[in-house]
């Protein structure tokens, strides 16, 4: 009976479309899903002739799976995951690896991976990236856990990953780390997801807004940077969605979707923690918040009757300026994205130090190069810079990465300038740039901060010129105010 | 032997403080501290010759106050004061008061409240704001917990606290709502704090960097801002702060402080928190990591070697240019002042709801109009905007405000366009910016992202022109790519 190579539980559209890619590699898969219906449509629909063994139990899932079993779930976040551990546990052997699949917040994935080990088993709780296509046709996987449990899972993993590389056999799945550390590095690939996203919108408005380009107009533009170092799948599928027509209403589609965006939390996720952290990491920030903007659909419809606009006339894009301008935008977006993921960067080294994981960040990047939503040609540049800096503290530090920026930022500048002028908001562009300035000031105004909390709250402060902590009865050493 | 109208426990410098206010006022106060020897120099020093009992233990302090009694804990926030409270339970009487007056994270007196009612007795959580010597002369508190407890604290609060009003006796402390309402509010309060002292920075950054002000000018500045619609003790005591040489090193000592500010935790809560209500509090969010940005004074250091500034020679401000420029500022001040109000009151709506609290955010106001360090005229200006509305959804909206940056934001939109080209960081003022413009937009480009959600994850969208759920097969309707 005992005869799978890997078996898999929960078959919504992600579960299914994995359990398909593992099979289409020469596994064998049982499959079992809690409401068994689920089980048999698969087996005589998509599953029919495969290597599949469809189960109505978790008992006989287990029973089907050779050990030491690898048994991945794929199933809500959360408590429905330790529920499914306590049913499952009794039925396996010492030696055996409970894989979870799905978007977990780590301090989850921390807690279960030392639990299970108590319990002689091994956890591996993987990121996966990449949506329903990426699933079925080679994601981006990001596993970390119990170290054991790599070697038994590799093979598979591997196999199903996708791959990059001048010859395409590079899997975008290595180990991540311990504990935790996986589900950890796919939030941050989320939030870098959330950043990327916001930044093609900001793109987008400009070049709409500002320059006056028509769909087709912007389908080129995007074709031309999909053909740049700005070469990756979020620009490719903007392209592309420039170019689909309503065709009930006419017009094209974007035109007539409704500007209020929805999220799921990794984003959210990201912030608190880089909050907890103490590191700025403000792009994924305040690309939630202008999700949560988006969403304030109301609010915006009667603020834009109230809230006044420049007065001083300022004029959009003229026609001989419009080549430059779309440079212009480009530069600001490419500048812009380089902050977010030194962000991002930091952000990990920072959780890392904290959780004491090993991690490779070449290999991260390595691991997004392909299959995920963040895809890109650039990350090829990321991995490039931590294969020869490992300790590299900031991405922007790298010769390849501060000239980048170098050269972007007359471009950037400009644009962020234009639009604060015609009062189109581009949150993500100005905080990149903020955030890149305020990392060149070796002098930022907090003294000034510090000098008021220690006059009110006796915070004490340090100095430029000496070691220790100071405080200063300020009152009594303060000008007589002449009013 | 019970003979105090107040007990109070935690002897360090707020609750020392506190205690001697509310002695100060008639009332007669036991006080105990953990190392007793604490207790023992208060009563032979600052509290000799006052109606002060000085109590050995806990049991000594509660027998020591009158029935319904009144027992106030100034103790470090967390695990320590349900330490406190599970000491305190056995020997306290029915309908007796517990009183946190710390910096406690809202979630924790919504907890303690329902379990100390559960025991019959009356729980308040109370943020107490204004320092050391608030806590002594008269601080701004925002008292929550269990409503029937307001009445048997009330007169010994609103004594202690600040007085507003033509006639000085309009107390700054009102009941502000159930069980964490009080502590919410303080920590909004805090939050509205790091983005005022934040703002205050970039103005500073500007006046010194590209105005090129001295010392002496800055603090003529600040006394001619604090005689203005700007007027508060964070610029008061920042004009004083301008004034105040180094007497060691000569100089003044603003500029011997170490540009490296330290934070406490409310921020960060309040941000977190911003973040699980899907509300845009940008502006506290930027402070916290404007302090963590301040704080990698290393890789700051390093940077400024590495990353290029503004290669477009752009002037800093010309003599004949200064007095508009100040102004200009002063306008980017007040209206990015004006955002992070509404921001924080936006936070507070969306808190009320999710929690039930039946909030008066004019009363709120007015806690807020003195004794705290966020308190200034300009807090007048909201509790009349609330108490005509209260139901004002952002308080941008109400003419007063709406007007005021409608006036400001051609300045306002100067300054942060000077300071991109200038390569200096004004986070809070673009932030503010951005928020304020996206607000007025009845059209944010995230129909885009919702575009791209729908395409790579079949998120779906809505439409602007009928209502429903859609999704599209962008992949099957998208045009065949050039290239």
């Amino acid at each position: 009976m005992a005869s799978c190579d890997f078996g898999l539980i929960g078959l919504a559209v992600m579960g299914e479309n994995l359990a398909l890619n593992v099979e289409s590699r020469g596994y064998s898969v049982a499959v079992f899903n809690r409401t068994t219906s689920v089980v048999d449509n698969f087996i005589s629909g998509r599953a029919k002739g495969k290597q599949f063994v469809g189960c109505h139990s978790l008992e006989e899932l287990v029973q089907s799976v050779k050990t030491p079993r690898k048994i991945m779930m794929m199933v809500k976040a959360g408590p429905a995951v330790d529920d499914l551990i306590e049913q499952l546990l009794p039925h396996l052997s010492p030696g055996d690896v409970i894989i979870d699949g799905g978007n977990e917040h780590y301090t989850n994935t921390e807690r279960r991976t030392a639990y299970i080990e108590s319990k002689g088993l091994l956890y591996i709780g993987t990121g996966v990236s990449g949506g329903e296509e990426g699933a079925l046709k080679g994601p981006s996987m990001m596993p970390g856990g119990s170290e054991a449990g790599w070697p038994l899972v590799k093979p598979i993993f591997q196999a199903i990953a996708a791959k990059v590389g001048p010859n395409n056999d590079i899997p975008c799945c290595e180990w991540v780390g311990p504990r935790g550390a996986g589900h950890y590095v796919k939030m941050v690939h989320n939030g870098i997801e959330y950043g990327d996203m916001q930044l093609i919108c900001e793109a987008y408005l400009m070049l709409k807004e500002a320059g006056g380009l028509s769909n087709e107009e912007l389908y080129d533009v995007f074709e031309e940077w999909n053909n740049s170092e700005l070469q990756s799948y979020l620009i490719e599928i903007s392209r592309d969605i420039f170019s689909v027509k309503d065709e009930e209403a006419g017009g094209y589609l974007v035109d007539k979707i409704l500007d209020v965006a929805g999220a799921k939390g990794t984003g959210k996720w990201m912030s608190q923690l880089a909050l907890d952290l103490g590191v700025p990491s403000t792009m994924v920030t305040e690309a939630v918040y202008a999700r949560g903007l988006s969403a304030m659909k109301a609010a915006r419809v009667k603020a834009s009757g109230i809230l006044q606009g420049p007065t001083v006339a300022t004029a959009g894009v003229s026609v001989g300026e419009k080549k430059a301008f779309i440079d212009a935008v480009k530069q600001a977006l490419y500048a812009s994205k380089i902050c977010s993921y030194a962000q991002g960067y930091v952000q990990l080294q920072a959780a890392a130090a904290e959780h004491k994981w090993p991690l490779n960040y070449g290999d991260i990047a390595l691991l997004w190069r392909g299959g995920c939503i963040i895809r890109a040609k650039f990350l090829e540049r990321i991995k490039e810079a931590f294969d020869a800096h490992p300790n590299l503290e900031n991405l922007l530090f790298h010769p390849f990465f501060a000239e980048a920026t170098a050269k972007a930022q007359d471009s950037w500048r400009k644009v962020v300038v234009l639009a604060a002028q015609l009062g189109l908001p581009v949150i993500e562009f100005s905080n990149a740039l903020s955030y890149y300035d305020s990392l060149r000031r070796e002098r930022l105004p907090a003294n000034l901060l510090q000098a008021q909390r220690d006059y009110f709250g006796a915070h004490t402060y340090e100095r430029t010129d000496k070691t220790g902590k100071f405080h200063t009865d300020w009152i009594s050493k303060r000008a007589t105010p002449k009013s």
